[in-house]
């Protein structure tokens, strides 16, 4: 099993606008094949200017690959990813 | 419920003694109370220079400060954490 997630931090202020519509369209991507347990987080450490982030499962690499390369997936991250996201790490576990 | 985690890199390379004594040192936090659901993971994407991360979840901020100042973390800190860890990010997370 691969945990992928991404914490993020919006060009936008909480609250705007503008956070709702990324956020809702964030969402719609849960119903790509093959994700599991998607999770919508703030990242709440004071140690880390990122304020979100998503989380999702996949059962092996070749399913999180076809998500990665899903045209909802590449739309999503060409209509609002590039245009509202200021700063973003990708992490990637598998369990020891 | 907040999860709490922590990806990092090693000052030793993988496989090394000091790998296995620091591992088996960080296992030994689950058994601090207020801990749930403790992983050790490894960091996969290549897009990301963290090899490991751990992962736990506490049910309140106060579980969290609890296990935050509880003596054996405190001690694995000062002992394998500042000696072994060559870079790292805390990353905590709340459900939107």
């Amino acid at each position: 099993m691969i945990k992928h997630t991404v914490t993020f931090k919006l060009k936008y202020s909480k609250g705007s606008e503008e956070e709702g519509v990324f956020l809702k369209a964030a969402t719609q991507l849960k119903t790509i094949p093959g994700i599991k347990n998607f999770e919508c987080l703030h990242q709440i450490s004071a140690k880390s200017h990122f304020e979100y982030a998503l989380s999702m499962n996949f059962d092996s690499m070749e399913t999180y690959n076809t998500y990665s390369e899903h045209p909802e997936h590449t739309a999503f991250v060409r209509k609002y990813w590039a245009a509202y996201v200021e700063d973003f790490l990708e992490l990637d576990y598998e369990l020891m």
